[in-house]
């Protein structure tokens, strides 16, 4: 019933205790293995700046490999065949500004960068003293927890660090239902906690999930794709303030909005 | 960046817009059609009011048969093979409420109701003009979308009309994960909209979401069992206002805390 005190002082406390051996969920998604993956694979033996996912065909023939047997974790933010028009086009237009071309013909990066996905980061994340091994070598990543492409989430991210914007992709599968036939609250809320707290992460560093609040406007029908738009508010000692909106594809039509409040953490934190 | 907007008129209005065609989510779990098959377990041919449920051996026989290929639906509100001692025993204290035994020997209605759960309650939905038949079909409630029991969300609700409150005992399965080794902040968002929605319904009638403030204050244990109480806090109108508590099983600490706003619709709205 108190909306408002979502940033006080007992909040505060609460999510200090919660930084305990944590760090934010999207810390991982964003983290220094990622990142280097990413770049791992645009760096040719020869040490230029390569392209491999600049055509979304060659992409769609990397996808489709049956990647569960794959020795290489799969990136979960390439597209696939599930992918809709919406998905691919939006994908198209964000990729093509993560590098571009200078006047000598040569490749550096552009305004945009693709963050990577996966469906374990930390895969010996020891969780606290709390969990049994089984649970540990089963864990996986809430969003990316279903092998079927297209069944569940789909998305890809995209950070602007010189606007201090964060975009993000979201196909909707069938398996998110709530009300029939449009996604569930709930999956609407693991996006914008998913894609804020990336955003927070990329400004900030490690940080902890504090507040959410979330103003549902229209349903989102299911198999559908929308955009969410994250921008930073403010920043204030350890807390970095987030706002989102969820919308359909070209922007005209909101259909969720919501801020997240996030507490830094410190690296000591995480041991 | 404002939630105390979260109650505006601009809200309301967005919630009416999303209220057609549309019911929420839980509406579906307390039906008519569920309440029905709930009560068609406990009376025998021959009318008398019997509990098959009262021994959670019995229930553990029923549960583990391989449902899939069962001609009827499963109740995932039943015990299963999967649920640790946590879940059991609060699944007993509540279902030995659900029926009293009066002086007569005979059977009764209880203060607690549990509610069964399915994972798609309006199998022919229509779900608007937008989804294609494929996706209809295949269509899942998203809390209910992984077959392996254990590994995702195991959940019962129990509700009690003379308290105007709701419990649901919840473990949170290694497919849930957010922070490593914990639960991700979306799940226990998916969890507080399931439960703060299927209590504004059971208070309501049918409803939608229209705003959730979530504060996380302390991290759940992935594999652990915690306890979601829902309260109402007041009704003005078509809005149903309910609070959320989200604490280990003994009360003792406290992991989330949630208010939820609801917006009635009208069966016209569903059509």
């Amino acid at each position: 019933m108190t909306p408002h005190e979502s940033y006080s002082t007992g909040e505060t406390r609460g999510a200090q205790q919660m930084a305990r051996g944590l760090c934010q969920v999207m810390g991982r998604e964003i983290s220094k293995g990622s990142f280097n993956t990413n770049i791992r694979q645009k760096i040719t033996p020869s040490g230029t700046l390569q392209l491999p996912w600049s055509s979304i065909n060659s992409v769609r023939t990397m996808a489709v490999l049956p990647w569960p047997f794959s020795s290489q974790p799969r990136d979960f933010s390439l597209p696939n065949s599930s992918w809709g028009s919406d998905m691919r086009h939006l994908y198209e237009h964000y990729n093509s500004q993560c590098e571009v071309e200078t006047e000598e013909g040569e490749k550096k990066w552009g305004v945009w960068r693709r963050l990577p996905s996966y469906n374990r980061s930390l895969k010996y994340a020891t969780g606290g003293v709390y969990l049994s091994k089984i649970i540990q070598s089963k864990a996986r990543l809430f969003t990316r927890n279903i092998r079927e492409q297209g069944a569940a989430f789909e998305y890809v991210m995209f950070v602007n660090k010189q606007e201090q914007k964060c975009v993000c992709v979201f196909q909707a599968g069938h398996l998110l239902e709530g009300p029939p036939g449009h996604v569930h609250g709930g999956a609407i809320a693991t996006m914008i906690d998913t894609v804020t707290g990336t955003h927070a992460t990329y400004l900030s560093g490690p940080v902890m999930t504090a507040n959410l609040n979330i103003n549902y406007r229209s349903p989102i029908p299911l198999g559908s794709t929308v955009l969410l738009t994250c921008s930073l508010d403010k920043k204030e000692g350890r807390k970095t303030f987030v706002s989102c909106q969820v919308t359909n594809t070209d922007g005209s039509k909101l259909h969720t909005e919501a801020t997240g409040l996030f507490l830094s953490i410190t690296m000591g934190h995480l041991l």
